[in-house]
């Protein structure tokens, strides 16, 4: 499968380096490659990762045949007009990104939020889209690497198009979650719910002192 | 000890009979007695539980030595403006309220929410008060006994005075919970994050069908 993630941050970087040990063909996009080839951190990681191609937001876009939002939620609006409508129509979108707003400091706060979510934001931005927000509620190393936290934890989906969704739970599927680790919540409105996981998500962070824990919806039972 | 359980709804009955069990004298407290007991289902429960005496706000207010805030949290305040401050100053509140909104039907949403919290903003109000949010990411049932969700799963504390923690502590263990179970974020502040699990919380208890979950946070390592 061709993806194109979207942002060259931790995220996308970890992302996009396990869709290509998977097999898959893989574009990076961002805004301005020449400038995102300046950042040490992304350089040291690009040579290390040959087979992705770092590309501008509407090369990739084009290129995709599946998308992943890693971009910060506050630039995901605008990384996506700039990948243009016409590149997106009919594709899945992942939207693994959250809407967090460091402008104030730490804690920092979430916009949208509680009455609308990025999901439902993005959806409604670019309706040709096929949003699935899922993943958005870990770390990125445990998105990738579910056994990375021992026992049973819980990724969650939330969209309109139920083929959107089964794509999306094959790759979660080929990541390493089990098929009952995988709460389908319902519409994209529920990403709102999933997003507001954030801020008590930064405070076991906090707590704790890693970010090698997940939620477990411990008495879960969803249909077979 | 002596607990006033504020709030005559399912939650606080439930907390309120659990507390008889354990051997406490209990006063639940609402704005108008009379009222109250020509509900049916709380006269019924009433009938059971002749232990537990119905009192004003301020009543009850005066006579717990610990204070449970079990009210809607869009009447929170107002229920301890009429509890009256002379009856609060120095004493602990256990608030397990949610600041869910349904004025607009479902989904509700939090009023106030991600840049405040109906935990600080009681703190705020009554600065007199020793406020730890806990309990209020649950069903009720689960909150006074644990073990009806069989495996691990937790409850968190918000507050900012350590005493007051310690005796909330004391009455979770009585409940139920064991040490490794209860999760301590931090002050007053962190209130924020677990009043905003609740819109996932209703989203599951939809996908589920059933409410008899919890949140577990695998992969929490606290400090001994």
């Amino acid at each position: 499968m061709r993806y194109a993630v979207l942002g060259t941050g931790i995220v996308g970087r970890t992302v996009a380096a396990r869709l290509v040990s998977l097999g898959h063909e893989v574009v990076i996009g961002t805004r301005d490659p020449e400038s995102t080839l300046t950042r040490a951190e992304y350089a040291d990681w690009q040579a290390g990762q040959p087979e992705v191609r770092l590309a501008t937001f509407p090369e990739a876009a084009r290129y995709g045949e599946v998308l992943v939002n890693a971009t910060g939620g506050q630039a995901s609006i605008a990384a996506l007009t700039e990948a243009d409508s016409a590149h997106l129509d009919g594709k899945v979108l992942i939207d693994i990104a959250n809407p967090l707003d460091f402008s104030q400091g730490f804690p920092p706060f979430l916009d949208p939020a509680n009455t609308d979510s990025l999901g439902e934001l993005i959806q409604r931005s670019f309706p040709g889209l096929r949003v699935v927000k899922t993943l958005n509620t870990m770390n990125c190393q445990i998105m990738v690497d579910p056994a990375r936290v021992p026992g049973d934890h819980n990724v969650f989906l939330s969209g309109e198009d139920p083929d959107a969704k089964k794509t999306v739970r094959e790759l979660l599927s080929s990541f390493g979650w089990t098929e009952a680790s995988i709460l389908d919540l319902g519409g994209i409105e529920t990403a709102r719910g999933t997003e507001m996981l954030l801020p008590v998500w930064l405070r076991l962070m906090g707590s704790l002192g890693h970010a090698d824990f997940n939620f477990h919806i411990q008495g879960a039972h969803p249909a077979p």
